[in-house]
């Protein structure tokens, strides 16, 4: 078979999970606590002149209970990636579902990388939080569905993408999502920033009530001993319809990641300052140190603790085992 | 991996939609402009003697949004093939989900193929309407499930399908669907018809209140410049228990194809009356022109324009850019 | 693709099915006659020292209408296998979803296997009965999610799995599913029992008002001419919060399995008597009788009787002819 690969990652871990404001520890076997589970099929083809073919169709899962999805309702079968483009010497267009502007800067700019379960940053961005706290700080999703996405050819270490989410409601072309990000690595340095203007949810388009303008910026350095990061970013929600404001969160986050041994020791922290139009401002702050040990290239295994704080309730802690196995 | 083939398409545009009678116009990225996508898997085993198992597993998908099945609700994971059988000399015997008598006689038969976004005759009968046009011409889907299928084997370019659907219902075993359909082709000449009686719905088999009885003819002829599609079919909805007629449609359709460059101009047209038993009988007619060009025998990409009229509702066009990919 | 093998099985038969307490029959086209279709994605990875990494991901489907899972609502795309693993001298762990304790005993000690369709001791087990009998005999599904799996290295033999499944509830660590197996193949000879103590129901691992202690042993011998099999259970449920008795079941099975031709023909009797702590006590007896002739390793097809009886309504037939095709 060589029109198609199939490909994907189980990530399964047993722990404990807390998050401040909830009221009590649960003993879990969950999925995804460094990499959320996915599975798909992807290929290329060869077109000919430098043009290529390109498609993937790639679906996350709970490895813990085999669902669809990434737990939540109206996740769809292929919610990772259902595109399919052409790429060449101009870049690459891509029509579908695929990645939303605020996740490359995201997971690539911190130590825990995509893990939505221990990952301080991708916690605070992308997932919500308990007392009181609500959603996390991105609006709209980190995949975007009814795309089109063009990426810019390599140019000397950097890559843009231009991220365009049709509304696909009739009668009003105007609503829809935008975004666009850059990413530059060249030796030690990498570099990145985002900046998306929201105002769709996801995988069905639904026009939300606020609109969300975030703008970031983030950046590595390998020192060899340590990789270091950080990343700040400011977002700002709007009602969609007379632009009056609802609230503004600000977010930092810094990280350090030591090859030690046959594996990565890994320390994060993010802070989120969330002021609100009408009612109380309040923050929130999260640490997570863990050891990930690689047994392969394909396969790892990895203890962390999580450490969670929403202002006005206790800390609390989350601890994950697990084992992470690409195929 | 020699016992099972992964294999599919994605078929993706951006474009605009409005159907006759409806309001306004959105911009989309849909899914499916020339052929609905699916993924899957596929297999036979040679059994000696000339016998061979086989089986399928595909189901269709959103290849905007990577929703299973059609969009619509109750599809299944492999909505598109769930079926094991044997073939030989004999012909083949298939057990499970599979086409429906309606749909190679469609497909087969016009310039737009399965095309369920732009080809007329595919709109017209397998899609609802705007517009109080409501359901489509052909009840009963286009796949069948819970169905025995029984192919003959190819008789001089003469094929003949025979589908008999089980109702499953307790205590009432002549509730089902019935169909046959005959496909011919030699050289330049091709010819179908189908019929059938049914009164199911899909997947799950809900007894309908309406029974319909469809008779339907089709011919092409390759003259090389250009090749002609024409067909014809009458659609008889009655009620279930009395046998009172309840609407009956007729549609006609024409279409050509023309070898232009590495591609083909496509034109197609079609025109349905429904008589309905009660209330003001209607008009529908719609015809598409567009061009589909090829960058390998495995990837197209194509431009089609469609306007749709509903009688008493102004005529409203639909366009579609798009890239097709099999893999 | 070396890392993963796609694989699976379907299994699709015509016939009827009654169940004693139903009013009447009905003719269909059904999935699993003698094993549950599925398919899925499986590998694993060598990592020196005799240490394995495992993962499996598979799913059951309907073969006659192509739905997701077994039919009933909540089952989950990967409802067979959700699991990744690490195996070695020490015996095997695995983390996710994967087997209860409760089913190899029941499939591999009776003569029809893991058919839900017509093996007494499974349709008596594990699916729900009509004419007021209500749910099966074990609690807690024949696969658990949220678990961690210790399989035992092969002594001389001896298998043993030990089962837990996190209950996943915050501030009451306290209820789970707990379970362990033991299977015995030595020539001849098999030998095996399952003990299970379980209060979660599946995918979602909602916790139930009744906890189900279970207790299950059985056996097997190759004579060659026949193979005789034979088990007993006991399952005693009480309520989860004061232990009062709700109700007792005890289901014994025995069968026969004879290669005749190039197959095999199979007979098969269960028991079940169910003590209900209020209300009149009842008594549920199933036998079947068929046969699987071999196409080849991969194929087969069959043809099965089952009479079912539920004390105090008449005994009724189920009649299936199958194929089964394994990819």
């Amino acid at each position: 078979q060589t029109n198609v690969t199939v490909g994907g990652l189980v990530d399964v871990y047993a722990g404990t999970r807390q998050l401040s404001g909830q009221a009590d520890r649960a003993g879990v076997v969950h999925s995804g606590g460094m990499t959320t589970s996915w599975f798909g099929f992807k290929g290329s083809e060869d077109l000919g002149g430098g043009l290529k073919a390109e498609f993937a169709l790639t679906g996350f899962f709970q490895g813990d209970t085999g669902q669809s999805g990434r737990g939540f309702n109206g996740d769809t079968l292929f919610s990772r990636d259902a595109n399919v483009g052409l790429a060449g010497s101009f870049g690459r267009v891509q029509l579908g579902r695929g990645l939303a502007p605020n996740f490359l800067p995201t997971v690539l700019f911190n130590p825990f990388g995509d893990s939505f379960g221990f990952s301080p940053l991708v916690v605070h961005a992308n997932t919500p939080g308990s007392g009181g706290w609500g959603s996390g700080v991105n609006a709209a999703d980190t995949g975007w569905s009814n795309q089109i996405i063009y990426t810019t050819p390599k140019l000397g270490g950097l890559t843009a993408n231009v991220h365009y989410q049709f509304g696909e409601q009739a009668g009003d072309t105007g609503i829809n999502n935008v975004g666009v990000n850059a990413l530059y690595f060249n030796g030690p340095i990498g570099l990145t920033a985002f900046y998306h203007d929201a105002e769709l949810s996801n995988p069905v388009p639904a026009v939300s009530t606020t609109r969300q303008k975030t703008f970031m910026v983030g950046g590595s350095y390998d020192f060899k001993v340590v990789k270091a990061f950080a990343t700040w970013q400011r977002n700002k929600n709007e009602l969609a319809t007379t632009e009056a404001e609802v609230s503004t969160d600000k977010l930092y986050s810094v990280g350090l990641s030591a090859p030690i041994g046959n594996g990565n020791a890994l320390l994060a922290y993010a802070n989120t300052k969330r002021d609100l139009a009408a009612g109380a401002d309040t923050k929130r702050n999260t640490f997570s140190v863990g050891y990930d040990y690689f047994l392969s290239k394909r396969t790892d295994v990895y203890g962390v603790v999580m450490a969670d704080k929403v202002e006005g309730f206790d800390r609390e802690t989350s601890l994950g085992l697990g084992i992470r196995h690409r195929f």
